[in-house]
């Protein structure tokens, strides 16, 4: 028998039927196929994982002795030892003295992955009309320069930022961030103010959730639900200050008594009611922090965005030591890329980039390196000034459509950014929000970005009520007028 | 004198005097240089904000009159006008009724740049001999084959990748993994059960920090002190189990009571002691998890590596409903790219990926991307091969320089990983590792991995006590065989 099927080509059929014929009968019908090429121990303890696996080899079923599968395959004996021997190891078979090779009875097979996929999240195939908030235009990212950038990078990195990284972030990165954040948003840095994150929620979980700072916090009565609810998992205290359309009422903040020492802003451009925070209210917010030993975290999201004028520039360059400034390329270049950065008053650093721990978890060195080289090459320059003239094409097209279409709509805020605020009448926003949602829009509305304790609609100011925050950047340039067409046909219908 | 100057060439020198020669007198000696291209009024109200950054327009100092500046640098007069009205919306400047523009109180200079730098934590800027574990050799990172991946990943992308990413990981990536890690590690996965994530830590926070699972976890009593912290921090209890040559001793498993339904291992290669777990064990433990509807952590963070026989599979293959396997590329590839994965019994993908958030806020989407292509075109592969080929020369250098130098001091563990366990007489650790940093030499002595709570000791089997953990990695190939002269030195001098 040693000499039948000596072969080894890759012509080699099932080899099964044989084993019933050996003397030692195993009970045991296995059809093995062993590649014509490669190692011969590798192949056939592949091949047995497999049946294990699949289930054809069911648990407790002895296996032919290394002779029998040996003489069988055409392999040597010491070739199966092996074999078996490394799936036992693994713990596929076991072997005991007397009862010989066996499969495992805890090898079970993986329970049907159909069912796994089906209970696995579904992800959403993404909407007809994408008038979301939040995202840049995903088919605008300029591939060919980011991965210039990327490979020049990495040719010039030393090798030792292929190890463990410095928590607070590359120096290359925090070098060309200091140079552009100065240039184009006021912001007075040093490299060693400026910790890398990974997008503006870790700065908030590294200052709140590690708790470098402590106690509640104010924020604006309009924001994300994702940071406050953020705050709150981390058993943080938020007290919403009013907004109207010079941005946050900081005035309230000194009302708010002694326990709350810090405040979220978005001063640039309120998100999302869209109002820039008044020179005076700029100033008096620097004050209150200075007075009572506090600190403005201000949230940079769009800054670079402003299109009826130069960018005001960072409520950080008013006084470093008593602001937080936070941004990131999430809206500048894409939110695929888990960047972003914060100055930090000196005394906050070493908390700060304590709490990332010993070494960079986080944010890709290799990522760094080409951000840095992305900013210092001017191709970030030259993106940020082709998206501001896309999407301020794109809010000019959103406000001359609505002024004509549903003039009875207003859109609030200043000329910036990538949305719009669509105000509505009163009571009307969950109506336009089904009939959106029916006409394939995805919107979101502005309710949704209310704090829950907002007092709001008191005085003429308010901004809030009903309405849209209306995304003008995540649809593609040849899918955005659609969408506005679509909203406009929804908001006639219930106008 | 609006005449005088009134040229904008790029040879204008300082302007100040004519200032204190107008009919107003404005109490300022300012030195303005406007370069010679470029918007008038951004260079204007750039270089008035250099001015009160740097201090000299301190705090209360009135500005000249348009008319005056004006004329001075031979501007429009209106060009004053917008670029005091941006600096006031920017907070810098005052404009009040009758006491015209003055520098604001609030625009405090920047604290010395120097003082923040020093401040700021001081990076280690390497050790003479480098034989710290936990990192491989950054002179290695495959540079070319990983640019070019990531080019040929963006290029192929489509567009929404560089959109708001699914928090469970790009398909391509999850995809690639399965087969991957099926083929190499044994790991039945299929991409509904793999959850990206940016290495082993984010997994543990994602598991307990988050608290998809709860309770006290079993550890093995040598593990790494990090790991440790970053449970404890979140609240939940290790209990350390015995290692010795084996593994962990998971029979002690049973006696810890019903409350501990966790373990965290190292099967492959114990870490940091280096025995694979045994094949009776592996069994064991995947039934102790059944017993107890329990699960098995799985850190699989060198198996890639074995020298002396094909790397033992995962024991995940046993039974994917009662393990999670964790992966990443920090050890095989790069701690720079903070990649990881973890394949998850079916019923806990959901509450995974919820614990990551709406959003991927974590990983790069384009490098993962880059690894999935970098898996799936063979580059991972022999990436690997290659560096297990160096690796495996080096820990048999260091194994033969110690056995001829130090033979008192004896090598634990199996032919495997990036680092080995060198076991030294009882109560000398700490000798030596004070003689080895005195001699430049960065290693970690083994009782910095020891559970506090550590019974150890008992039994000949222990491999702990005394010993030191080295790196064969993380040195650059030329400065390693000087660090293994300079480590036996050490030995020979104390032994």
């Amino acid at each position: 028998m040693a000499e039948s099927g000596a072969g080894q080509g890759s012509e080699r059929g099932p080899t099964a039927g044989s084993w019933v014929d050996t003397a030692e009968r195993v009970g045991v019908d296995l059809h093995l196929e062993l590649p014509g090429s490669g190692s011969r121990r590798g192949a056939l303890a592949d091949a047995l994982r497999d049946s294990v696996r699949s289930g054809r080899l069911s648990p407790g079923t002895r296996l032919p002795p290394y002779r029998a599968l040996a003489a069988d395959l055409g392999v040597a004996r010491n070739t199966v030892a092996d074999a078996y021997a490394e799936l036992v190891a693994e713990g596929w078979l076991t072997a005991r003295q007397g009862s010989g090779t066996r499969v495992a009875e805890r090898a079970r097979p993986l329970g049907g992955a159909g069912r796994v996929a089906e209970d696995a999240p579904v992800r959403d195939p993404g909407p007809a009309h994408d008038l979301r908030q939040g995202a840049p235009d995903a088919s605008a990212f300029p591939r060919a320069a980011w991965a210039a950038a990327y490979r020049r990078a990495l040719n010039a990195a030393p090798a030792a930022a292929f190890g463990p990284g410095d928590p607070q972030g590359r120096i290359e990165l925090r070098t060309a961030l200091t140079e552009y954040l100065a240039r184009s948003r006021g912001v007075r840095a040093d490299p060693g103010r400026i910790v890398v994150c990974s997008g503006f929620a870790h700065a908030l979980r590294l200052l709140h959730g590690e708790k470098v700072l402590r106690g509640p916090l104010a924020v604006e009565e309009y924001g994300l639900a994702f940071h406050r609810e953020l705050l709150h998992g981390a058993g943080v205290r938020t007290v919403p200050l009013t907004v109207d359309e010079h941005g946050a009422r900081v005035a309230e903040l000194s009302a708010l008594g002694s326990g709350v020492r810090g405040v979220l802003l978005t001063p640039a451009h309120q998100f999302p009611t869209g109002g820039p925070l008044h020179p005076e209210r700029r100033a008096a917010v620097v004050d209150w922090a200075r007075g009572r030993g506090g600190l403005v975290l201000e949230d940079d999201y769009d800054g670079e965005f402003r299109y009826d004028r130069k960018p005001v520039g960072a409520v950080q360059g008013l006084d470093p030591e008593h602001v937080v400034y936070v941004g990131s390329v999430s809206k500048s270049l894409s939110p695929a890329l888990r960047l972003g950065w914060m100055v930090l008053p000196g005394h906050l650093v070493r908390d700060v980039v304590a709490a990332k721990g010993e070494r960079e978890q986080w944010a890709s060195a290799l990522d760094q390196l080409a951000l840095a080289e992305f900013l210092s090459s001017g191709a970030y320059d030259r993106h940020v000034r082709r998206m501001r003239q896309r999407y301020r094409a794109r809010r000019d097209l959103l406000v001359r459509a609505l002024a004509e279409r549903a003039p009875w709509a207003e859109v609030g805020g200043v000329a910036a950014g990538l949305h719009a605020v669509v105000r509505l009448p009163s009571g009307r926003e969950r109506e336009v929000l089904i009939a959106a949602r029916a006409r394939g829009i995805a919107v979101e509305g502005l309710t949704a970005f209310r704090h829950p304790e907002a007092t709001g609609g008191s005085g003429g100011h308010d901004p809030g009520g009903d309405g849209l925050v209306v995304g003008c950047a995540a649809a593609a340039e040849r899918a955005y007028g659609a969408a506005v067409e679509a909203l406009c046909e929804v908001l006639e219908r219930v106008g």
